[in-house]
């Protein structure tokens, strides 16, 4: 798709990184209309003036990282006012290429468009993604512990992408890191890239080491019985989407600092996290 | 020394670093006096109310990384008044021993005490340093780019402590990591572990292509018409000591985003810099 | 199990690293009895004399990797007579434990045994066992090739266990390491661990390039088209199991220098290959 | 240098990998004329019929690594005859441009021309060479040993430039590496490294634990009591030029399997080594 140039793409909503995609989309010779930003960012844009005409009117179609929250508006966390999804079910026109974050059984029953890309599982997306969250991870700890990672007992639940760009960069500021892992030949990976494996049901009695607790893992890990073994002076970041790993109240009860980190490529990198979406898009309808 | 228990240590001046350094020697059994902070930073430390008492009785003095920016006054950033150097050089014994960063000519002849040392030229102190001052680097770039450091092209000048340990943690975050260095076995061990190296005298042709540039070298690497050539949406960070290796006036004339970035282990992580220093000294007194 | 010692283990066939097995097995507690092995090989352990009455008073039976070429023999590469499957499955108990290395559907329901472990599918097996299996590759590079890996453009097919050990390896000694990947989650990898991602599809156009090519996947990637483009004075080396990455014959019409190399493990590290699979089998009983 | 072309160089003595310097010498567009070799090595090269003159018609002279080994003769291992160094002394113009490996003084003395260069003193030559080494080591260690490098506990004494080398590669492989060294700063860059750190004088009671033993330390460390504690079933390997780091009968009476490998480079990568030679003789004229 990216030889041809001169294709409309319609941008509707989504936080920093939509936009930079936006930029990064214009670059490589898109018309690039936007819709659901505040107006102090648009600069540099076109804005849509008539949604509904530029919608039914355009060649692809871009929604954000998660499409929707609710499956009633689209996530516009730039926008001052909601913009309701059927916006874009009234308007768009079967043979719109569209393209989303997450994208449910919902929307794709009341989207006639036929083509619809979930970018979000495109698995090249989801190992950058991951790069660019372990650099969010890292500037949270850097201001929130007064430790240094290096010469840090350093523990990462989770050896999926995230855990995986965690580990790199931990060993790399010189922590002494460990893994938690559930499937042996994770925790024989863990050993062999030369962090020490840790079986879950040995948390309970290895956790009070540690001084920096990443999770990574979307599911009830922390139970209290581990949390109670903490040490009081660590700090822990949880990676997972909703719920996490914790219940965040365990930790504050028990006097942890502990952070709840959502989002983090938009915020830490949204011009990277823009190009990586526009260059997935083009990669996805590009394959051969 | 550090077998010997009981010992007074007098901790005057200097920043957060220093007192977690001081809260360091206590748990290694040290009686630790305090002087020269805040009283807001002081919770948990004896504070001298005679200091210069306090001082002739001490078995060790602990100063600040540097002792003094002027040679009349000890470094006190935490301090609301000045505290002259006098007052140690008026009340020291000859066998007290004297601990300091960067401890000058007109230092020694002033001090009376037999045992000077300075854990500021201890090699593993600055490796150590080293390592967080890395850490206090990613903590900026994160914070000031919209850019991840991940698929950056990413360009450090000089291959000393720092240089090493921020190109190996560049790397780990999946940037394409360049290092300049003038000596021929620098460039040699740059390119085997993996980085491009880039000579000097190529360094005006080849700034255009880096999106983030760590200066680690001490001196004026860096003249109007290489900064002429720097991509104005990169960023530069200065690591280099006063003067650094650029006039930051020729970087904001040519709108190039740049930061001189100093004194980074005692903001980015106090204690961790305060035990380095902590153990540093215990060591120096060590050695067999 | 490994904590219930005196149990009887019969060993029975293959290579120096059942050997070093066997031997391994002795020091956890084992009682063990070899058959199937030269004289000369077998000093420290009891020889059975009898085998149709050990076999059926075993606790266990170690078999081979692989337990049988042809479905009638049991693979003893170091004993000078043929000996049948049917020694197993005329005498073996219901509650003994088999473990062997690819078991195959005709052996378990020959074998009327209860409890047969495949120990050639444990994924830990499999990772120890690749890590070993690119020891024996660069024996075999150093040996065969007058030029060092150091500074050699290496290229690898195949991103799996083998591919990962050999990449990480070649990239150590300071080569410029090249893998080719068919999947794209697999090109992203590559890339983010410092390697050059290449296409299935450019192999033809990119492969003139290398000096040394590692082939790991088991099907024949390297057609008569890609190995003309072969620079003559290159080194193949072949790991994939029977029938390999390409038609040895084509290579040499080609003049290139090729080797084919199974079995590494129990050649260049048969008492380290033998202790993994003794872990192996005791991890296999024990899992919780 | 590398720019003139047509200019004449006399390649004398030696071992296989200054045949391969002379053939990447006249790649590079010298008139290359051999002398010192057996007959069936000399495919490809004008060897020289009359020495006296052709040395003494040569714009450069290239004298193998080491020069000699008794003052007296050129080191040509692979020549039937001795050749005196006379033959040099006697021909050789003032503006003859002289590379050797390793020359002493007496060398200087004798040989009148104003032009001599050592190429054994480049640090980049000797990086190099430190990488090659580092292979030949792995060639020796794989053909010696029944273990693997993986889950082996790996010793190396001494953090130069080979063991750096051999730390890298044992680490890929997957043991668990330690260095000894001497220096506080060597100690620091190892753990840093991911290293475990360890001080001589804690050898004698830490050797015990090591399966593979790497000496790059020419001085006498491993001393009887040293030697003694050694695991009955390790392998020592010694890189150090002579007289090594220990006494090879010390290691035999004690029923170690010791090794004392020299001018690896040479042996297991000879035409990567003659590559190295040839361009580090026109860099060394090159210098700008």
């Amino acid at each position: 798709m990216h030889k041809k140039t001169n294709k409309k793409i319609f941008v509707l909503g989504g936080d920093l990184r939509q936009l930079a995609g936006a930029a990064a989309l214009q670059k490589k010779g898109f018309q690039t209309v936007i819709y659901g930003f505040k107006k102090e960012n648009c600069e540099g844009f076109p804005v849509s003036v008539n949604p509904e005409k530029d919608i039914s009117e355009a060649d692809c179609l871009l929604l954000p990282l998660p499409v929707t929250y609710d499956n009633v508006n689209i996530n516009t966390p730039m926008n001052d006012e909601k913009i309701p999804l059927n916006l874009v079910y009234d308007n768009i026109k079967r043979n719109t290429v569209v393209f989303g974050g997450i994208i449910n059984e919902e929307i794709r029953k009341c989207c006639i468009s036929e083509e619809i890309y979930d970018y979000a599982k495109d698995e090249e997306f989801l190992i950058k993604n991951a790069m660019i969250t372990a650099e969010g991870a890292f500037d949270i700890i850097f201001s929130e512990t007064p430790i240094s990672v290096f010469d840090s007992d350093f523990l990462i639940t989770g050896y999926g992408r995230i855990g995986k760009a965690v580990a790199k960069a931990a060993a790399a500021f010189g922590a002494r890191v460990a893994v938690a892992a559930r499937k042996s030949s994770d925790l024989a990976w863990i050993e062999l890239n030369g962090y020490k494996p840790v079986k879950y049901k040995n948390l309970e009695n290895e956790i009070g080491k540690y001084d920096i607790i990443v999770n990574t893992v979307p599911c009830r890990i922390f139970d209290k019985k581990i949390i109670k073994n903490i040490d009081k002076s660590a700090f822990f970041i949880d990676l997972a989407s909703v719920p996490g790993g914790c219940d965040m109240k365990d930790m504050q009860s028990m006097g942890i600092k502990a952070v709840h980190a959502l989002s983090l490529p938009g915020k830490v990198a949204p011009f990277s996290s823009g190009k990586i979406i526009s260059d997935t898009i083009t990669n996805m309808t590009d394959k051969d």
